[in-house]
């Protein structure tokens, strides 16, 4: 059994304040403070200072900016990649639902109409009838697909949707929460329910392979407990991170809908036994909230620390001397152009001081800064400088490079800091992921945010609603079987392993 | 002069009819009607037998389904491409803007308030201020560019975003108008005007060379008239493509906004010399409207013709015995295969017929097919059919291959369909571009839509608004100097040389 780490007596004081803190414009940031202080102080500090986002006039929104875009754009890639290799195509629904269409589905609106942004006129005129604007397009997309849908032959449909959409949330946080976020949203239709699970499994594990192999964030695949079900589902799997003050981070969700939305929206084929059946149907989605999570694993005093191959700059050259027609200048611009067709380069001569200029892209998190000295290039060398390595730990984080082997290193290097990030981040996830010996230390740390709290557990609505009244915390996912006899929470029969935390 | 060309004629009876026809539900379309016969019909079933879109559950909304999502990803990554070159960077502003700034610019809101579409309620609360959603954001970059500006060091600004927009259209048409469209909108600022005129030139010509490069679509690129001039605007420059029937259509905007939203956004900064000024904006936008152009020009009577550059599958093979193991199909597998490294390819085995597959593919337009069956193989061949060449002609259509010069002859067979596809585009245009001899024949000529009239003109709003009047056609765009002593349509000094049609 893991003992109590270290750590877990730090864990909370990072402690975020209230949500509804936001200020109304965005603050100037001159110094980022500690991280370890005031975790929330620090991440906002972090999103406005590397100017990821702005605060945008309407209460709850922001404006990604375009070093905030160009993490976006990366995630975007690697996931689209893999969503067209998996078989899936994108394109386009209306943002605009009918409240008549979004009301169809009983649970799911129940879930999601409390968020609605609702539009009533339309130029001069009143509606007849509002329009919801998209929180998530289930309705709209099984509309359609009722449509395209005749027989088994017209299965699988395996779309993708990179869109907007708004939900009215009370309180809000740059990437985390917000009134408008940008996302992805798959929704397919298959002849058979076991097909139907297979699509689920695999999109989770896509995420999974993004969240990890790129983002650097471990996390945990599972089933989500009845209460934390997406409103119309039968099962919604997560994978879930922690953050560094020991709330849990749910990073994307596959859900199954079984036949509930073809049922509303009357996706209904010819079957291959000449029977009309209803369609099986899932949806899965990933949103900005990706980057939130990456910014606080991460991130350190000093600002952003951004995995290579989410970095929409791999490599920052410094001359020292700036912009001119130095030796050094001359020889970073010639680098830059050369190293442009194998990595993501900038070459910033701007006429700054070169400590100034280092901290720019410190606090953006460069994984490499290449610096460029006249002394260093009379010997026929550069400086490479990692961004993953503590500034304290100068000899582990500068060295010295030969020309000739400058690319060969950076290859290795954008190799190696991708491993070490995730490796730091493992290393956090699993000292922070405790089996509590008893129900009074669960709920202790649970109160706490000791971490991941791994419990044999009832997976009873009633047992998570007093664990949850009672410590803040809920069950983040469930796998089985069950690792214990008894639940820890409640003393009933164990039905599954389960992991708990206070969670975003 | 240019003559009244033979085709002149014909175009009149190319009628679209009243827009407000749109059918309530994607109507079902079994067969593509003849082009010539009717536009308007041939249009909207090409656009729905070939599964661009489908209309959606709310009035004037389209869905983009995969295959026009592919054309839209094509014409978006070749737009992205040049603006990155270009030194543009992508950004994401919200979706929603507080009515009282969206009222600040006045010129801009009253051409933009009568096709608002309002939110007025959040979740079950009634809002104090209601939100616009964009029609487009000038208002809430401009709002944004005021933060971060603050001195002429952080100009230019050089920013795009691709984005839905909505504007309460009450006639609307797939891709040409529909209330929720799909565009990128590029926002810049300036230190002076004369960098400003610079970028919206750069942009109109980066325009021009999509259209003409790539979607195959020539176009005129000139400025606006004062009544044509988007809301706000000093200057309005656009691109324009002639239609079969004799109507223009506007295809890409750029706009220099002079100081108009920077003092009412107050974009103020300082300057070299340490006084304080406005800086200089300018705002570009190419939308969906382009696939619509291309479907227009380049399409015939068997469904859509995609030149190369734009196809999401340049090269479909399909084998004769469709799927099993006989040695055209595993041939065909194999051969998708070598090719998947070089060129986007799409292999249809599909258990149908032959004729049934090759309509599937022609309507969609794909520029190459590879027949591969038993026969030719036998001969060491296989058989590629160019779908840009009419089907009567059967021996400029299709040519037999043999197996080692596969590739080579499908790269130059895409170049070929590419200039072949922009050359037949061009001498439509050229042949439909009219200097009409007198003032009647202007009159009779707009009338009847004979194409682009390039008359010397006096540039006045109150002779525009007769011709309109009279012709239902207005400028298009304007270019100097004016080719005549007086204005063709008035008889006053000419001022400028105009293009006169009708327009979508």
């Amino acid at each position: 059994m893991k003992g109590r780490p270290q750590a877990y007596a730090n864990l909370a004081t990072l402690k975020m304040p209230p949500d509804d803190e936001t200020p109304e414009k965005t603050p100037f940031i001159k110094d980022i403070p500690p991280k370890a202080a005031d975790l929330s102080e620090w991440y906002q500090a972090v999103c406005y200072k590397a100017e990821l986002v702005s605060l945008a006039p309407v209460r709850g929104c922001v404006v990604l900016r375009p070093y905030g875009y160009g993490l976006w754009e990366r995630l975007q890639s690697e996931l689209d990649r893999r969503f067209k290799a998996t078989g899936h195509e994108n394109a386009c629904f209306p943002l605009l639902i009918l409240e008549s269409l979004l009301t169809r589905e009983a649970e799911h609106v129940e879930g999601f109409a409390p968020e609605v942004a609702w539009v009533t006129h339309g130029g001069n005129e009143k509606l007849t009838e509002r329009l919801a604007i998209r929180p998530t397009s289930e309705v709209i997309i099984g509309t359609m697909y009722a449509e395209w849908v005749q027989s088994y032959r017209d299965l699988p449909i395996l779309i993708n949707q990179w869109a907007n959409v708004v939900r009215w949330e009370k309180r809000t946080r740059p990437f985390l929460r917000t009134l408008e976020f940008l996302w992805q949203e798959g929704h397919t239709a298959h002849e058979t329910e076991t097909e139907a699970a297979a699509e689920v499994a695999q999109m989770l594990e896509v995420y999974r392979e993004v969240a990890e192999d790129i983002v650097g964030v471990p996390v945990y695949k599972g089933e989500k407990s009845a209460s934390e079900r997406f409103a119309g589902a039968t099962h919604t799997y997560s994978i879930e991170a922690l953050m560094p003050d020991g709330k849990a981070l749910q990073a994307g969700t596959s859900h199954e809908l079984g036949q509930n939305f073809s049922r509303a929206y009357d996706i209904r084929f010819a079957g291959r036994d000449q029977t009309e059946q209803y369609a099986w149907t899932t949806s899965w989605g990933m949103s900005w909230r990706m980057l939130g999570a990456m910014i606080m694993v991460h991130g350190d005093d000093t600002g952003l620390r951004v995995p290579p191959k989410m970095a929409p700059i791999e490599v920052v050259i410094v001359p020292l001397a700036g912009k001119g027609s130095t030796t050094a200048a001359d020889f970073a611009t010639t680098l830059a152009g050369e190293l442009r067709g194998e990595f993501r380069v900038k070459l910033d001569d701007r006429d700054l001081r070169p400590g100034n200029r280092f901290a720019h892209w410190d606090i953006r998190g460069v994984p490499l800064r290449i610096v460029v000295g006249e002394r260093d290039l009379s010997e026929g060398a550069v400086t490479i400088v990692r961004r993953d390595v503590p500034l304290a730990d100068k000899a582990g984080r500068e060295s010295k490079v030969p020309i000739a082997n400058i690319s060969t290193e950076i290859r290795r290097l954008l190799v190696e800091i991708q491993a070490n990030m995730l490796r730091e981040a493992q290393e956090f996830l699993k000292a922070h992921t405790i089996a509590p010996a008893s129900h009074d230390e669960f709920i202790a740390m649970a109160t706490d945010r000791a971490g991941m709290l791994d419990i044999p557990w009832c997976n009873r609505a009633e047992c998570e609603a007093a664990v949850k009244e009672q410590t803040s915390a809920s069950s983040r996912n469930l796998r089985e079987p069950a690792r214990g006899p008894v639940c820890l929470a409640c003393g009933e029969p164990a039905k599954v392993q389960a992991y708990f935390a206070q969670s975003y």
